[in-house]
């Protein structure tokens, strides 16, 4: 059952503190897409005992890996990025056979998923993440005296990642939630995707190189497999777990809160899972190039297959001659995008269906080429209007692959009127001319309520990973809106403060101890400095 | 039904974005727990259609309140601060009334609430709570340009606030919870306790007229009353409340947690609820100064009946002389403190039925002074070992009052496994003198992993308001660990991060636009600076 890769060997095994375990449960096996056939080699679920074994080691790992200095951290995050860098020959082969990606999406997804490693050592390094604090003592003060107090940051525990489908690497074992979590100081346990497992196998094993070389413990990450509702939720549910970072479906992440709320210990859960991105067409901007705009728009909508979390799939304008002009020519890119594969069977029968409920809602404007196999995306394009629109709690819901819904408005108040009743968002997108810009400036407050993510003049699809980003948004586009999972905010999720009252100096972590030994910004009496 | 207070007058009614209405439920008036009597007016509790309008109101005045600079918000908290102040005589008079606490204590409690509301109107104008970022564009870069991104905070929308019973002032109408949310900008709807209805009334009214002289929109502020159970969750599910604070028990905290789960779009509950605050004797400091100690302990566990969130409830010592030191001179203080009254007579018989409790399952050192009335506190102090007490969950039940409980521990490694088997705390505290600095250094990391704050030398009972406190800490301490209730990072509760892409000058938020406006200290590309 082993496949040899140059340059590395696939064992279809599962990872749990540096060891090898063959899983015991359904057997699983990776799905070209492009093909239309299995890969070898066969990996298998695991079970609660799986979930307990990596728990229970991550546990034990979480005092050590805490107690290590940001510089330990930063180059662990950076050797994890070399070891990916090492093997990315083999991984972008097996990744593309996985995915049915093209070889430049994902190759762009390597340096991506490495930047990211990289991006959170540079935060471990800068060390505002610490939120250090000191209020300093006031021995004189009457009536009573003020202690001396400091404050700051320290990991929540143990964290639960549960990869994406659709960016096996970036979203995916190596993650951003990983990275952050690790970086945050964190042990890891990642649910891998049954759609990628290969590329799973391959990046954890960079990652538990990484923890070896790096002198850190065997527990601080463990891969396992499993279904989303019993291996799933035996890892959220386990009390060492003290955290969970999900980007997925939106049921299968309203059943991880649930599951974290009903705990004895209730848990944050930062679950990202459903967004149809809305694109506001303003009359200015529809007026000076509709066409352009509508050509745009379906190299956006088709890229991958339209599986990204921010795929446009919904556009909203006021009826005129300019957005007719933009549906003739999306209409017609779209008649004449091929299709593409999608990442599984099942996505592929997904779209499908939704594409099909859509069509019995709205009105059908054009596809996309048909496909011939199981995996093919047959894009979609519909239409309706406002009124119907904002009674209809289907037409919002996601469907995940390129398709999409143009809204027509009567005028610039329903144009509004729509973005106050759509749900939360991961982006908000607008195209405006100069001549929009005060309806713009209309819309943005309530843009700003929508989502996490507002951009003028480009398309919602690719996600800059920066200091900020933010890929979240309100319900249900995420469960927690306060945070973001791109970028270097997302540390934040993984912390929490803690505050020391006069406590002796020599106890005190060097954050907050005198003299500033990690040149830190600190915020002292509550002005922030750097001494 | 109109009582007649020098300066002011009590009507008895809610106040619904700044008109006062009367309730339609049952009755309820305040009890002086000192002179055994019912106070008047009589209020009346509301219902869902009073929530209905106050949620209303409150999501009416957010679009305006929330777009108000940040120099106007400090302004209102600071009119609200002098507003009480302008009451002080008749609302201390009022509050010790209804509270039974000493005239001191609510004095004190009135400048630590006008302190706090001063402190986020400093929050307000030193900027940082914007959380502004920028990554610049770079137009050039391969194989793809990066746009131009910039972050800030915005609120989350109006806020439904608890009032605790156990400060009638500084944790209620004008609170933590409301000054916090309030500073953030977003509106809110109080629920008051109906310990200290009069209280709440002349806060509200300090408050509406800030929001009339502020020229704030009425929304921003109501005051409700009403049954947890039916108004109180009836807020909690209502679509327009965006996040929640709470102060109290467990089981009420634990049920609107519940509440905001289960609604279609899940919001945050910062709920502070249940902790008993252990206290850590450790050798040398028990050998030198353990009667001392002892003396000590009592003067701060019968503080205010022992009506505080942070009332050190456990004690954890080493057997040793210096310990049977400790028990004999706190045996002796706590025999000799008389009888305090409690909140309301319901609060003392919930004392007097957990110290049953604890009678049956731990031995009983010592009792204060029996009390007189029904809301008579009569402390109590109890002893058992660490094995019985890691046995039992109902010996780390908290019992609001003045109770503790000491556990005698066999050694050091006793002593910390009972650190280790205890849930989440506010606070931990450690006595040491140099000679314990080894062992404190041991358990200084597992303390930080259970509690909020860590203190040495000092009673946990007196929270400073200030940048470095954290009033928080792991389940079921709170409900959400990541923050906290007390001191000015309690703004970030009522936040989110908003990311604009290509955003046009024009429209950018003066947080994020160029040349700094607002003076801010700003993250730009990675470094902060106050250019």
């Amino acid at each position: 059952m082993t496949a040899t890769i140059p340059g590395t060997t696939l064992t279809g095994e599962m990872l749990i503190a540096g060891t090898a375990v063959r899983g015991n449960g359904q057997e699983v096996r990776a799905f070209d897409p492009a093909a239309g056939r299995p890969l070898e080699p066969v990996y298998q679920h695991g079970d609660s005992s799986h979930v307990d074994a990596a728990c229970a080691a991550a546990a034990d790992a979480f005092a050590t890996y805490r107690a290590s200095t940001s510089e330990q951290r930063a180059q662990f995050l950076e050797t994890i990025a070399a070891n990916i860098e090492a093997i990315s020959e083999t991984l972008i082969a097996r990744t593309v056979a996985e995915s049915g990606l093209p070889q430049a999406r994902i190759t762009g997804e390597v340096g991506r998923t490495t930047g990211q490693l990289r991006l959170f050592a540079s935060v471990l390094r800068e060390g505002s993440w610490n939120g250090a604090r000191i209020d300093t003592a006031q021995p004189d003060r009457t009536p009573l005296p003020r202690p001396d107090l400091r404050q700051r940051f320290i990991p929540l525990g143990p964290v639960a990642v549960f990869s994406a489908s659709n960016f096996p690497l970036a979203f995916s074992v190596a993650g951003g939630d990983t990275a952050s979590a690790l970086a945050a100081g964190c042990p890891v346990v990642v649910k891998g995707h049954d759609a990628h497992p290969g590329t799973s196998e391959l990046v954890a094993r960079a990652i538990a190189d990484a923890v070896v070389s790096c002198g850190l413990p065997a527990g601080t990450f463990s891969l396992l497999f499993g279904s989303g509702p019993d291996l799933g939720i035996a890892l959220v549910t386990d009390p060492r777990i003290k955290a969970v970072g999900f980007t997925g479906s939106r049921s299968g992440g309203t059943a991880l809160v649930a599951a974290a709320a009903a705990r004895p210990e209730p848990i944050p859960v930062y679950a990202e899972m459903s967004s149809i991105n809305p694109v506001f067409l303003l009359d200015g901007a529809l007026d000076t190039r509709g066409a352009e705009l509508g050509t745009a728009f379906v190299a956006s909508l088709t890229m991958g297959s339209g599986q990204f979390c921010t795929n446009p799939g919904l556009v909203i304008a006021v009826d005129s001659p300019g957005l007719t002009n933009f549906v003739a020519a999306a209409s017609q890119a779209l008649t004449k995008s091929p299709a593409t594969p999608m990442l599984t069977p099942n996505i592929a029968r997904s779209y499908a269906s939704g594409v099909e409920s859509l069509t019995k809602a709205a009105e059908l404007i054009s596809r996309g080429e048909p496909g011939t196999s199981e995996t093919s995306c047959h894009a979609a394009l519909f239409t309706t209007d406002a009124q119907s629109f904002l009674a209809s709690e289907d037409l919002q819901a996601e469907v995940f692959g390129s398709s999409s819904l143009i809204v027509r408005c009567a005028d610039a108040d329903e144009l509004r009127a729509v973005a106050q009743g759509i749900e939360g968002q991961l982006t908000a997108t607008v195209h405006a001319d100069d001549s929009d810009l005060e309806e713009a400036g209309k819309l943005l407050p309530l843009l700003e309520l929508k989502a996490g993510r507002i951009l003028f003049g480009g398309w919602p699809t690719g996600v800059e990973v920066c200091h900020a980003m933010v890929h979240g948004g309100p319900f249900p586009a995420t469960s927690d809106s306060r945070t973001t999972s791109v970028g270097s905010l997302a540390i934040e999720r993984y912390l929490r403060p803690v505050c020391y009252q006069d406590v002796p100096k020599s106890l005190l972590p060097s954050a907050v101890a005198d003299g500033n030994p990690d040149h830190l910004w600190r915020r002292i009496d509550g002005a922030l400095s750097q001494d």
